[in-house]
């Protein structure tokens, strides 16, 4: 069996975690697997060189800024490495030129392209664990990249799908993937499984567990993705396309709190006016999230929608300046102070009342729902931020996991 | 013009002296001239990195503990790259694998077999500083290798062959190259030019300016060295292969006080006796350099040597182990307390009576000699290591530079 096992930069911020995480893979590597093992820079040391770069220029250029970082990996590759090769495992260390991991030219978001998989599989004939730098990559110029947020999750992604792995286990500070976050619910349950479609609602919803890309990634290629802890031995949860038919009608609830909603209110009802209003938002690299569009009165429409909490100042900007111009209305108001709480669970399809079932439970608890969206395996609710917890147990409860 | 400028870790070891490498590089830019800097890791880096994998693994395997090195230079170099970048030059940090510069297979101690340039043009084409991280060099195995002492040197020295640069500057914390150590000789003085040849017999007397194998390689590919300070902005001392017809018959007085004199007494006069002497050191390692035999009494001989001070226990032990077999002798004596002080200069090859005059010096200066030896352009003798000082300035005096 061939698996990939990915930990981050606290799995390895010092000897005695590097040592845990070495024979951990060690453990795999004994019973027979061929082991390849993804790691990001240790602790906190990617911060520390960006302090580096900025003290020395803040505006420093992506491209040596991806110079710097990518030595943050590397160190932590070739310690570990050298970890293993102290228990008297043959390990090597491999960096994004060595693998070789192509991506496109964007210095400090890249994507992957293509993974040479020779020099791995060769060193895997060789019974030797193989550790990758995680997050890093090389363009079709020879010059180091990196993937962004959540890199070395997509490194490991790539890899176990290059490789044709069994698995990719991704190691976290968490079990696995829970019913929702065991902080506000305590009654919240760890999932054995989770199918990637809900996985991608619940990370994009704040879940946290995992990134989006690296999910996305995992479908696209049927990757059997593992969610476990670094810190004990429990099975974690698996990610994958389709889980057991007794599964639950709803997977998990989950909570984003930073959230703000823009109300512009009075807009002239004219053709294309939500458009001019969206293309002016994007033009300003705004993401808007939830729509609500209603009739207001006097042939003017009223137009809110949510975008994450520190883009709300720009939001409110941004329509403000074209109030005189191509944008009349009659106000705009922002509402910080509010948060999304959502079901995700790929049972709604086929089950009809999971909807009204939620919003009863928040009736119930005397939580207001200010706004509604929906998907086919999710429906979110925009709720007074000071509810967000009241509301998350009494979902969690309604829907008895 | 072309000019590869290298620079210690010293002279990048924290962000003021980052940016005065960078101004320094500038200025010759903004004169017009292509400029490609060499630079090792910033302070003792490569020693932190050292110590955090003997920490790990006090027996790494030198492949990883090479992988782990070379992220010194590529941090510094990258650094350097965003300081350029702050001042409003174009630069560019390339590693070991963009360059690429090739180089054999032994980790910890490769040797550079070839230099490619395409993607160096390529960035001076733009109108860009080339920052390179020297020490490190790549296997045709995709491995990461350093090239072992002074290896940053020899970088600069085989980037300036293979870019057939007009000067190679190796920018130090001393002004140049000196008649003799300025702490032991208040009036030694800085050399404008001197042979790649004295150059090198200066190197291994102990000068320390340059390591041998970059003047090798100097004289090798006719590179024409610079050696000057980091600190000033003083001319230095030029290293090529003639100089000027007015040059002085000595360049310099060098001693070496890690030295220390074996002498094996009372062998038996037999063919073969200093053959197989010899043999039993190498075969430790151990490097013999002054020899002296002489015929002692009863058909037997003595003979003795130098060796480094820190082998001389070795050469005693090995001498021991072999009394009772091949080597039947009547003892075996070390002295440590003594140092080597030498004379070198192209000059001597044509007048004669130089050695005479260094040993008229030492006399009048009431130094005993224990041993001479003598190349073509270096004469060289051991003497008690309390001396060396009064040598030193003695010779230097005679001399008259």
């Amino acid at each position: 069996m061939l698996v990939v096992k990915k930990f981050g930069g606290t799995s390895v911020a010092n000897k005695e975690r590097i040592f845990n995480v070495a024979k951990r893979c060690i453990e795999d590597y004994q019973k027979g697997n061929d082991v390849v093992v993804v790691l990001s820079a240790m602790g906190k040391q990617t911060d520390v060189l960006l302090e580096m770069a900025n003290d020395i220029n803040p505006k420093a250029s992506k491209r040596e800024l991806d110079m710097l970082l990518t030595t943050g990996e590397q160190t932590s590759v070739a310690l570990m490495a050298m970890a293993m090769q102290s228990l008297n495992v043959p390990a090597i260390s491999l960096n994004a030129f060595q693998v070789a991991m192509h991506t496109s030219s964007v210095a400090g978001n890249a994507r992957l392209k293509k993974i040479d998989t020779e020099r791995i599989q060769h060193e895997l004939e060789q019974k030797k664990i193989v550790i990758v730098t995680g997050f890093q990559g090389v363009s079709q110029y020879d010059d180091y990249t990196t993937l962004g947020r959540g890199g070395s999750d997509t490194t490991a992604v790539a890899l176990a799908a290059a490789l044709r792995a069994d698995s990719c286990e991704i190691y976290t500070d968490v079990d696995g993937v829970y019913t929702a976050d065991p902080r506000i619910v305590k009654d919240a349950k760890k999932l054995d499984e989770i199918t990637y479609d809900e996985m991608l609602e619940l990370a994009s919803l704040g879940a946290g567990v995992l990134h989006n890309r690296s999910v996305e990634m995992a479908k696209k290629y049927g990757v059997q993705l593992v969610v476990r802890s670094s810190l004990n031995t429990s099975e974690g949860t698996v990610v994958k396309e389709e889980v057991k038919m007794e599964k639950m009608l709803v997977s998990g609830v989950a909570c984003d709190k930073n959230v703000a909603r823009i109300a512009v209110v009075g807009l002239e009802d004219q053709p294309g006016v939500a458009f001019k209003l969206f293309r002016h938002l994007a033009n300003h690299n705004v993401n808007v999230d939830m729509i609500l569009q209603s009739i207001g009165r006097d042939n003017s429409k009223d137009i809110s929608f949510t975008v994450t909490g520190d883009m709300a100042d720009v939001a409110v900007e941004t329509v403000e300046r074209h109030r005189s111009g191509s944008l009349k209305c009659q106000d705009v108001k922002v509402k910080k102070d509010v948060a999304k709480v959502s079901i995700v669970g790929a049972g709604m399809q086929s089950n009809p009342g999971v909807a009204a079932r939620m919003f009863e439970a928040l009736y119930s608890a005397n939580v207001n729902i200010q706004q509604i969206s929906t998907s086919e395996i999710r429906v979110t609710v925009l709720i007074d931020r000071e509810d967000t917890d009241r509301a998350m147990n009494a979902v969690h409860k309604e829907f008895d996991f």
